[in-house]
């Protein structure tokens, strides 16, 4: 207890940058204020001091702005390897093509379809740019692509084959194509774009996901690496597949989590960043935080403090 | 707003089921007890009515008591279709040849994990009865079952053989092999079967999973089910994949959410049902419910209710 | 880590009671479910052994059923001090004269009042039986019981004298005044019965509410009881106001906190009773839990148990 | 759905302000993140257009450097009329005079107490700088300013001689004094500022509050201003209080709430704007805004925005 940092106000100036009022948050004392304040401190050292830097995020926040931050960040090779889920790559290529439109949270929902809108969130989605347009992508892309002959293809090399297809830079697998970064798809087959390989499998017997072969350039990061610093951004299977990974490394050197779950229901999604000590997953001298924030007001602030600050 | 129904006090009296106790919540008008008891309705009229049903759960119910009620679920063949996680298998094996304990949120984890224990929310578990053990089990069964010879498994099969394997009345898996009931696990890479999947394939270069194989049994399930309900437990994967299925058949006639997830983030694991009905994954006539409760409060007594009541 | 107690999977079985359920759930390990088996079996303590018995609870839950088993439980006699909001009285005198209905979150709230409805979560409450009604009812037992002497009330006795007035044995007041168990209402003007105080203030310039003696009535019952234990549903002043007093006596013995907020804004409605140890408001030795739960959903389980378990 | 806006990709870019950055976030799309911008704006207009502006908050984040935004826009007049908790004055008292500490939520509560700190939260409270020293200031204030005469006084007349008497421009009761913006607190019996107030009146009978004179100030607030506006941090009872009388006048022209409490266990804390419209406490045509999000995060950047963007 000692050598205790006392909580100093924050005070507002014009012209500061969002950088300089994390600065004042990280001073604050408390509560989550204060936590995000040192996540983007810990996200700065990742991204330029890491020796292995990886990226997680769900598939909502592609259906949002948050994409353009997603983008940047893969661009400018701030992150070595990314984790994602299927629906994340099905907005991707969505957003590529057509447009999402700012929705609310209370339509009604029957109302909606009728009207051509799925809601996402706070967000609708035009029915016709969601499902039809990504099989239309979907199916072209693969018929050129891989014909007749036997595939047997891990998600990151097919999330390159479809970064290359769009050849877009409003794209992150695009992006992730162009710098050789993995994105690593451990649930492919949970939307738009695993229902396409699925329908492509029907009329092309020989056409495999190979899951098992991500995981090798898992292995081969993992114990490749030295110094590794992972941005967790949201839960469920991409969350975990980062910590998992660790754990044959002793852990991550440094985590940020951010998430609006809570522990209390035993939740992956919930679990803090303590709890993977337990596993091996973060080292107990490691850097780690747990936000609990949307991402979709975190990842813009500490982003900037991080790639500008 | 004609035909309201009055908020009615409930009235503890010695003697009371769960199922009569749930029968004051349905009449007391509010918040989230009102909303348990209706899908304490629900469910009983998904497992003693519907054509289809549908339970998914993630893995963490698995390391708790809650495990119990799903076997019994499983074994009394009150679904049809399961969709889960890696770690639900993980677990299952696990607790089938060793034990977890009562544990607490708020101990040192790394002193934990220095006295053999991980940390799941408020669970330990004894390093020795996890990663080894079920490396040991996994390869031990996976060098018997498959040999040499070029294997292509879809998850539901691999789940089952694995419940063959297992032979014990505790785990869910055996009942579900022994009830040929599909456990479908689409992110089968995450955890600790994935990785002895990945680790056996080293040495066994024929050996496949073929997770493009489980989307025709999820497409043959929702073609030839007609009336299909669903228990969906938590978020995620399993959650996603259950309703992704059902919007090529006008959605599901019946849904539950269980979840302690809020929809402001965007995340599908907070997203209400009545959002689901935007994809028509549910359908809007259907009946639905969110509760937004932990599951292994609430699966204990609308399970019981359903089942007995 | 000595003693560690073993996670048993729940058996589910026809005829067991609440208790037996929660029961099971007790051995269950994980999770929120254990927790809610462990406030049962303190709630049971509480009630059956401590020295002083405190209830706090917000004014939403007497808009519902859950209002029945307040009311039980204070004419049994189950505690000996209650802390409450403004909003509970105001519900209880509404709802011993008029009805509340069974809603919906995601009605039109504008139509919805133009139709004569107020929303409170999903419950219903039609304008004239609440602001007309209160109204009507305060200003005519404010006139015949006060008059224009002058009058310095404490709130628990004004909840005694509406209790005397209200004669009715729905009305947890009624209950109250009857039992001498003092409620104490710490924001006593917030709310339609506070601003039917200030109504008849306007008429009645010697009428004072005098919250400072309530204070007396607080000091008087920590100083006295031994043994002190405490049910507190919800968050806000109720729950502070009752650990607060709880500090000069080393703290309270036994505590239960059923809460649906989190500790990471630093709110005291989310504050775990953990932390109440640190201002010495719960024992270090006491028995405390944290159950993250809607109070609706908890305490029809938890106070069958601890009444007829 | 005519005149639907896209979704745009968020750009980050060196120099950007925080006000630059929210307007990024407006057009984002989604989720909180998007509303957030959506409150940055709403509260410009407050700040500079409405006619009678509204802040509420809860005591706890005057434990952080937070306080440093409130004193700013106190200071600044940027709002007319403040309600809060008891909590909020302890906190600003003991700051003024004494130093709390960045904390951590995970340490022993009992150790910490023996070392003479409190936890509230992550931020650690010296017991030296809470308690005692409240007392000792408030008594010496007691003494000084209202002797042994009938006193009768309201909460802001309180909180305005406390402000007078800390003479600190650190203190926002003291900038409140100043700018003679009231402080209206109608929980003033729940902390340690009450319990002084108790104490005081042990040995001088003829001092009270008069909480209902409060409720005339409120009454004049409303009834006088026009287009009048709120900002709402947190729940509870300055929550609520700013609504309740907001119902007179046909509600509130524009409301932010910024919450982490949710609406479906029925708490006044988790309610949405959208509810108080079904009360009358905010219009129907007002401008309104839920963000679900740690106020020590959002209150930086939204003030900023306002203040300076």
């Amino acid at each position: 207890m000692d050598n205790l940092e006392a909580v100093e106000d924050i005070i507002l100036k014009r012209g500061q940058s969002p950088s300089e009022m994390l600065n004042g948050m990280l001073h604050s004392g408390g509560f989550s204020g204060r936590e995000l304040a040192e996540a983007a401190v810990m996200l700065k050292a990742i991204i330029r001091g890491s020796g292995g830097r990886v990226l997680t995020f769900p598939a909502d926040i592609i259906a949002t702005g948050a994409r353009g931050i997603i983008v940047q960040m893969i661009k400018q090779r701030a992150f070595d390897l990314v984790i994602t889920t299927c629906g994340a790559l099905d907005h991707d290529i969505a957003r590529t093509y057509a447009k999402y439109y700012k929705g609310a949270y209370f339509e009604d929902d029957e109302k909606l379809l009728k009207r051509g809108f799925h809601r996402l969130g706070n967000v609708f989605v035009p029915v016709k740019n969601y499902g039809e347009l990504i099989e239309r992508k979907m199916q072209e892309f693969l018929g050129k692509k891989y014909g007749l002959t036997e595939i047997r293809i891990p998600t990151y090399k097919l999330a390159w084959d479809i970064g290359e297809y769009i050849n877009n830079d409003s794209s992150f697998l695009y992006w992730a194509y162009k710098n050789k970064i993995p994105i690593i798809v451990p649930g492919i087959t949970d939307g738009a774009v695993g229902y396409q390989l699925w329908l492509y499998r029907q009329s092309h017997k020989n056409f495999f996901v190979d899951i098992l072969e991500d995981e090798t350039a898992m292995s081969d990061f993992v114990f490749t690496k030295k110094n590794v610093g992972a941005l967790i951004i949201g839960g469920g299977i991409s969350k975990h597949h980062a910590i998992w990974w660790s754990q044959f490394v002793d852990g991550l050197d440094t985590a940020i989590y951010l998430t609006s779950a809570y522990e209390y229901d035993g939740s992956l999604s919930g679990a803090l960043t303590k709890e993977a000590i337990s596993w091996g997953k973060i080292k107990p001298k490691g850097n780690h935080i747990t936000v609990h924030v949307d991402a979709t007001i975190a990842l813009p602030f500490i982003a900037h403090a991080a790639l500008f600050g």
